[in-house]
């Protein structure tokens, strides 16, 4: 399996977050659709679309037909796009840029940017209701989703990071709980969330490899951004060098340097194959995404 | 029925508000347990409750057991609690008292209120997903949900509302249309919702009838807020009067004046009554809350 699948398969992506966008946000009867066009700004935002592609890979690697996994795909990048809308708002990062474009709240203005992360959320759980999976797997993925992007998942560690700065005692396994948390447990559930619209059922095992290889491979991600803060220039990184260092940001590279930073990253990247190769099938598109996310980041 | 039930059912819901909390925030390993602590002060807030009512009220009277509603109603309580705190940030409404309490972006800080009602709102769908109904059922309580309150529903509707002062040609029809959206949907929701919950399925002929009398019970009590907020003293009315004409908002009095729009929201109770009374099976509980509601509002 080579990168053309993926190429393919994240133009398909686009091609049906379109169609998706257009049967719930063209709504010809209202005063305004502001709303509708803020959310429609926010997520053709020319993303990587990691998210969508672990749950595409993990699905299709399960023997799941694409067309049974497009509505999964689109409600999960629904809330990843809906958490940086509100990360990105004053009160939180207050960011006026993402990927070269303003931020949703500069766009539009700040109460639409918070509609928006709210009506997102409301989509994601709407195109799960509603896809051509059975009701007992639209149940388990709502439950996984909800479970990943809440209180423990996502929004928790989100407050967690905004308050790590004041922790004096913070170990690396508070770094690890935090980082899993923000961006781990949406990882995970992304390809858990593609695997779980196998028919037949996932079984025990298969899960929690699964959920080992998010898990190792979320955090050789993060693990690399940190490294790849301190060692490259502005240009090259596409956003801010240095950025963590000035907001004195608890980072691997603080608690470990930047040599052992490196190491613990290749180390979680090879625990993430292991992990897939425990699986009880071969997971060719998982490793051919596994590859491709690296070599651009690494 | 008398009001009994309703205190009685309002105490159950309370108790069991709290074992879900108890259940979904009880997390002894994080570093921080803030965000837990401001969900936890934003949902135990005395509210009404009225809307778990609803749901209850019309469960109980398709035949559901209440065990099997509290999942339920605790997912709407959320959901409704999740819009209040949303609404109230500076970036909104600028809110800084509710029930007499400081709202919770002034109790906590504004991050954290952003982050409690995204976090309520996934804790919804958690428990919605959570319940001991059927899949089947529970994918259409999801729906049910998720389109009530995204952007065709509440966080359309309070977009509408926040851009309503600069239309200049607002019909009485677009002042309906905000509220339905705004309140009506989350509303007709809680109903449909709780009489989903039946084993043998809701007709689609109750499903009607139970949508118009939560469309008409829910206007009804827009209609007497805003008159109440011309005829009545702050004093009596537990908050500010006058509110709206001060904010120049777009209100049923402006439009028909005061007795039209009291005849209006008579009308609308009548219509709510008739809606009621269409179903195959006597409503005894949503009767019993309809007066309990109107008797404290009209």
């Amino acid at each position: 399996m080579d990168g053309a699948w993926l190429v393919a398969q994240r133009e398909q992506f686009e091609q049906q977050l379109v169609l998706v966008l257009d049967r719930y946000l063209d709504v010809p009867h209202l005063i305004s659709f502001r709303l509708q066009e803020a959310m429609r700004y926010a997520m053709l935002n020319g993303g990587k679309r990691a998210r969508p592609l672990l749950c595409y890979a993990a699905g299709l690697d399960m023997g799941v037909a694409v067309d049974d996994l497009h509505l999964v795909a689109v409600a999960i990048e629904a809330v990843h796009v809906y958490s940086l809308v509100h990360d990105d708002l004053p009160c939180m990062d207050d960011d006026v840029l993402r990927r070269g474009k303003p931020t949703c709240h500069v766009a539009y203005d700040e109460p639409t940017a918070l509609l928006v992360g709210d009506a997102l959320q409301s989509l994601a759980f709407e195109c799960l209701a509603e896809s051509s999976l059975s009701p007992s797997i639209q149940v388990q993925q709502v439950k996984c989703l909800a479970s990943a992007i809440g209180q423990l998942g996502m929004a928790g560690g989100q407050q967690l990071d905004l308050l790590a700065p004041q922790y004096r005692d913070m170990t690396v396994q508070d770094l690890e709980m935090i980082h899993r948390m923000k961006t781990g447990a949406l990882i995970e559930a992304s390809i858990v969330m593609g695997a779980l619209a196998k028919s037949s059922g996932l079984s025990l095992s298969d899960r929690a490899g699964l959920r080992q290889f998010g898990r190792a491979l979320g955090l050789a991600f993060q693990v690399m951004d940190d490294v790849l803060d301190v060692t490259s220039d502005t240009v090259s990184l596409g956003k801010t060098a240095g950025k963590d260092e000035a907001q004195n940001k608890a980072t691997y590279v603080r608690f470990m340097g930047v040599e052992k930073a490196k190491n613990y990253a290749i180390q979680l990247n090879d625990e993430a194959k292991a992990a897939l190769r425990q699986c009880s099938v071969s997971m060719p598109h998982c490793e051919a995404l596994q590859e491709w996310l690296i070599a651009r980041t690494f």
